[in-house]
């Protein structure tokens, strides 16, 4: 057997037909992020990999509004963020207050207490953000808290939370803000030093089009200074590590992900070339708008309340008698892969993502194929 | 500005000249490897990524003979297997063995230690093994470890461990056995059941020769059980997560590098075409032995313990009066990437990867620069 047979065998167990991407990540990547993928590999001690680090993190810095904080990106998914934030900078048996508004928020509550810290929650109805004030409210509540948590994006009711609104308050009553903005970062607006962010974690799969395995994040000085006194940081999320080796020589503790940080450098280029964030942002904001209005012409209902619209992805309601995992299989049927509802509106939501490389046409044969598919399925 | 020019101009920066790679890792990787790291993305959540990681996994676990023991692919480093195998399987505060032969055996220390474990030390001189009868004498000294650690092949020395021997004697007091093979796993032989290994992990970006972003290990039951009763594992290495979405999925808790995965997939069904693991370890037996003939016919020294020598890479000394660093450098002018000396021994040692994709005419073109620059800085 030759090499060629044996790719056709594994792209045949990954890719047995073709499918059109609308998934809440992994996301389909830009043509030219696959090609940056096969670039030969080389040694992370090396000073070309100094010069990619260094590039990709000065340019990720530049797209987030990160000058005073510090620029990470390590080997794992964004999850590893999560645990790093708790493990760093709450004390061992300290509060962290946790807001949750679906699956992910639900996540760091998991993350805060098997780390052995406690979690205070502050959960809203699925489809509903956490407003300033309740969140002030919870603050004045809990004044023993040592850190809030925020879900920027949660991908699994399709709701944006007004993060700097939020961040203004959680600052006000001067607590470390960790956000898990995995399914924000490169569609929705961050400014990290400005919204006073003490943590912001994403992942390469989402918004940003780049294969899964990288998670970027801002750090403030804060964390930093407050990791010093936390024992048993561990030694693979120990911030204070990662800090010294990038300050060090631009790299990381153990051996980076090497293909994703090109992709993501691509990326990043090919955002400036776009005419930069702004554009960029423009971008994904047109392509969430033609997807809600698709949604809406078929007379369907969007599940998140009305003003905190996510910009990646797009949670439907079914009609009355038809069920989401039916709409998904439905789909599949069609070269569609759209995302499944997950979590407990799972029943009676699917989710239509809207990250990466994505046409307008594709957008347009989606939503004559979804106008059939739940023609079909309501008649049953 | 087009993508191809965007792509260039990265690179312009990974690949500023064409080196050939005797890296430590990551390696240089096969064609069709880098093929595969391009294709497309995909949801993990779908049938087709179960697929590719069950077919991944039950190819890997027979390469390592891994019957009984499960098979995980985490998001990480082989380092975070590190990690993992002590938060879930020690005592907060109890006490593991730590065998160390050089720099990657301290690590094990520093992450017994900041994950609030105590280390007990057995250590030889660079370039010497742990011998099986060391192993016995500590662990009767020391009969209250919880655990063994031993590296299997350390990478800043060049030394590969006598590691069923030593995990015999582990077995024989009852210890668990954590083996660090990252720069041994797919060159030299692993047998996890029939050895005893209870927790043995790789990385990608070793003798594989993938990219790196992807740790591999197996996982004893027994691991499995101890977990059930520490606390505080945290969440992004909890082995019962991981093995839970395994059984219930075949996919991780968190997003996994998929392209690495592929990669994987790919290496191991190439193994399989050349006829089995024996064919596989063979080629780097031949390669390693032609590497160390290489060195010898300079009239170089080879740093390991003769007995001991690394299967994936060779540490040279330096003739009196060379740096090991000017020989890098002036190979690298050369265009061969050779690594630098590690840790102690960095000053008048140089390092010869022989993992990835190297061919018999680069060694001996390695050679013949090798024989020359090394007669260049002597007469110096």
């Amino acid at each position: 057997m030759n090499c060629d047979e044996i790719l056709r065998e594994v792209e045949n167990i990954v890719w047995p037909k073709k499918l059109k991407l609308f998934t809440a990540g992994p996301v389909a990547c830009f043509p030219e992020v696959l090609k940056a993928m096969s670039f030969q590999m080389f040694s992370h001690r090396s000073k070309e990999y100094q010069a990619l680090h260094r590039d990709t993190t000065l340019r990720l810095a530049e797209f987030i509004e990160a000058k005073k904080a510090t620029v990470l990106l390590i080997p794992a998914s964004g999850t590893g963020f999560m645990e790093a934030s708790i493990r760093n900078a709450v004390t061992p048996g300290g509060k962290v207050l946790v807001t949750i508004i679906g699956a992910f928020g639900n996540r760091y509550r998991e993350v805060v207490e098997s780390n052995g810290r406690k979690a205070v929650v502050l959960e809203k109805k699925p489809g509903e953000p956490v407003l300033p004030e309740e969140l002030d409210e919870a603050l004045k509540k809990n004044p023993d808290v040592e850190a809030v948590t925020i879900t920027y994006n949660e991908t699994s009711t399709g709701v944006l939370n007004p993060l700097p609104e939020l961040a203004k308050v959680a600052k006000e009553h001067d607590k470390l803000v960790f956000v898990d903005a995995v399914s924000a970062m490169g569609a929705a607006d961050i400014k990290v030093d400005e919204w006073g962010l003490d943590l912001v974690f994403a992942s390469s799969q989402k918004a940003f089009g780049v294969p899964p395995g990288l998670a970027m994040a801002a750090v403030s000085e804060a964390v930093f200074e407050k990791a010093k006194n936390i024992p048993n940081r561990g030694w693979y999320f120990d911030l204070l590590k990662y800090k010294k080796y990038l300050e060090k020589q631009w790299s990381t503790p153990s051996t980076p992900p090497i293909p994703q940080i090109i992709a993501l450098n691509v990326v990043l280029r090919t955002i400036e070339a776009m005419g930069g964030k702004k554009a960029w942002l423009d971008m994904y904001a047109r392509r969430a708008e033609r997807i809600r209005k698709g949604v809406l012409d078929l007379g369907l209902e969007l599940f998140a309340t009305p003003g905190y619209y996510s910009p990646t992805i797009t949670v439907v309601k079914t009609p009355p008698g038809v069920k989401g995992v039916d709409v998904y299989n439905k789909m599949r049927e069609r070269g569609f892969e759209i995302a499944k509802g997950y979590g407990p509106v799972k029943e009676y939501t699917f989710r239509i993502g809207h990250m990466g490389y994505i046409t307008d046409e594709e957008i347009d044969e989606l939503f004559k194929n979804l106008k059939e598919v739940i023609e079909e399925l309501k008649q049953k």
